[in-house]
């Protein structure tokens, strides 16, 4: 009989998509210019001539056989070739030692996360940890897994996780835990001593319950940072390991749902997660990652897409708020900046802001209350044009 | 904890699968000419001109908004105006009342029947009917949806269900049953008259359990059919009806991974169903159907790759094994070939066959014993040299 709780997730959204079809709304009222509209993470800027350069060699090679690859099912896991160069260009670039076999090409980080969920949980006894704030639909794959999400509440002067918090919600039942730098929705980096806090945490707790936790590191901004510093490979950090990995932000491919999952071969039991990944992944009904999609990725590994425009966008729009009054999080990546609401309750305040046309979400979507989440992928001069905004909304509290 | 079931799913594939790399390893010994691979129901034909001529008019755009549009996130649900064309397309090709509002954009028919079994049922005593034989994936997204599996046993001079069975096996825990036609694994095309018969069954059983029973057409291989007969379009015939359409074989994309569900809007509870769809659909991680080729559709909505190949693959097959003495189904569409085994076990009679090279899938993978499925989606040079095969087969049991 129709699945209940599927129609009441399918109807209500999520808080950001449901804030991005009120803009729509208010753009037919107003028109569009006059809506400021930080809702979606959705990149604005092209993907890098090489996608371009790639789909139309591939797709005007005349050869019969390879045409019909070029279109044809791959390997559930994916292309073999795509995956060895994978492997190569992370070995080569972070000096990580990653097998083509443990890589498995997926519809993006959101199919990776549902498959790699599913396949490292089995009961709803099994608890899977988050730091937040988080992304929501984390929780949404957590539940689809059928296993437990527990929560770990921040450090408010870092963001990054309170680790007397994470130390105390391990627990036997702990299965992974879920790490996303450049993060969403903070724009927080985590760097290398706190990754090196996390798995030396990690490491202590797998002696005491004498059994792997894995730690997924979800990593859809890795190329998206603004600052000197990068983000540790997790691969070299902690043996029980696994990424996310999607090229929907760094080369602009959202829509073409391309990605993959990565076991580190030091895992507990590699080839059997890897074994579980490819069960769930065909129990979801992913037959095969897009084929064309897979075909690009050698000849576009290591080009992004023109981030400079984020990193400008996040400097100017940091900036300013400063200057407003506003307490904003120092953006070192991602496209996400995240600020402290006026008043305690940030959904009151995302109405607010809404009077203004400025479309900001509410922090409670990410698990922690009193901030927004503005998401500049946007134009340079839609930017420009909501700083007077966002004064406004600031008189509307401070004077 | 790992999962078990998923890495057992995972490591043994499917029976089809299997096969498929039991090939490879033959193909290297022996040479790939002298192997008869007719194991997978992969496309050999290629995509249709207009395809190509499609993505090439699409990345041509230079407008800046429209490529990132191309590669971008469209609605989960699809985008707006390719939804539109395939309902008029639907409207004016089989006379149908189609709304755009009520079709949803899938990475495939894999995706599109995982996500639809679990909008449409809800606790494991859900019963979901499949007609055997029928595809084996099947019961893989109904073990994932948390339903029951109920087979019908054919009808053995027709491969249509037997009706009494049908009949009998219908109860009040009845949510949902599946028909494939043309059908994976025997070729057959249930015509207006069965469609009619099964129909009619449903309305009375719906009356008397006084609920929906919804019907799923799945249809990948609604355009490959080899006689002037036509599949009659299931939403003309039965109002609780959901067809799953995949563009993988009619113009030859299985790797891109593009296809449709398609809510009757005369169904009971049409509008929560869609909801059930996109809230399984994000459930399961799919965020949208592939954005590039979404945007072909329009582009592409009628054209074919050019099925004649394949329907002089079949005539020559059916008439070369009949005339060797084989007792075989006469293929009207997709492109399968049905063929009773020489032995009552169809897995050794597969084995059998081994033996001289050829590679056919024995039935019990499909729910019914005694047969094999031929896939003749392959070169015609292979299908004449493979006849001397089929003979030396077929003498070691009838001489």
């Amino acid at each position: 009989m129709i699945n209940e709780t599927m129609a009441i997730l399918g109807k209500e959204r999520s808080a950001i998509r449901e804030l991005f079809e009120q803009g729509k709304i208010l753009k037919e009222k107003y028109g569009k210019d006059k809506v400021y509209d930080f809702s979606l993470g959705n990149p604005n800027i092209k993907a890098p001539e090489s996608v371009k350069n790639s789909i139309i060699k591939l797709i005007s090679n005349d050869d019969k056989s390879s045409l019909i690859n070029l279109h044809g099912y791959t390997s559930a896991e994916g292309d073999k070739n795509v995956r060895t160069c994978i492997s190569k260009y992370l070995d080569s670039t972070y000096n990580a030692k990653t097998d083509p076999n443990l890589i498995y090409m997926t519809a993006g980080a959101a199919a990776a996360l549902s498959i790699l969920l599913k396949a490292l949980t089995s009961s709803s006894n099994d608890e899977v940890i988050l730091f937040a704030p988080y992304f929501p639909e984390y929780t949404v794959f957590i539940k689809n897994a059928g296993a437990k999400c527990i929560t770990i509440k921040p450090n408010l002067s870092t963001f990054y996780p309170d680790i007397n918090d994470f130390k105390n919600k391990i627990t036997k039942n702990t299965s992974v835990v879920i790490v996303n730098s450049p993060n969403n929705p903070t724009g927080v980096l985590y760097k290398k001593h706190i990754i090196e806090v996390i798995c030396n945490v990690l490491q202590e707790k797998e002696k005491e319950y004498n059994h792997p936790i894995y730690l997924i590191s979800d990593e859809p901004y890795r190329e998206l940072i603004y600052s000197d510093d990068a983000y540790p490979f997790i691969t070299n950090h902690y043996d029980d390991s696994i990424i996310t990995y999607s090229f929907s932000k760094s080369v602009s491919l959202p829509g073409e749902r391309i990605g993959y999952i990565l076991v580190n071969p030091l895992c507990a039991d590699s080839k059997k997660i890897f074994n579980a990944i490819c069960g769930a992944g065909r129990s979801l009904g992913y037959v095969c990652a897009p084929s064309l999609s897979q075909f690009i990725i050698p000849d576009i590994l290591g080009s992004t897409s023109d981030i400079n425009i984020y990193k400008n966008n996040a400097n100017f729009l940091y900036n300013n708020l400063k200057s407003i009054g506003y307490d904003v999080i120092k953006p070192e990546g991602a496209f996400y900046l995240f600020v402290k609401a006026l008043e305690d309750d940030d959904i009151k305040f995302s109405k607010k802001a809404l009077e203004q046309n400025l479309l900001i979400v509410p922090s409670t979507s990410f698990g922690v209350k009193g901030y927004v989440r503005i998401a500049y992928c946007v134009d340079e001069s839609q930017i420009k044009n909501a700083i007077p905004k966002f004064q406004e909304l600031y008189k509307n509290y401070k004077y």
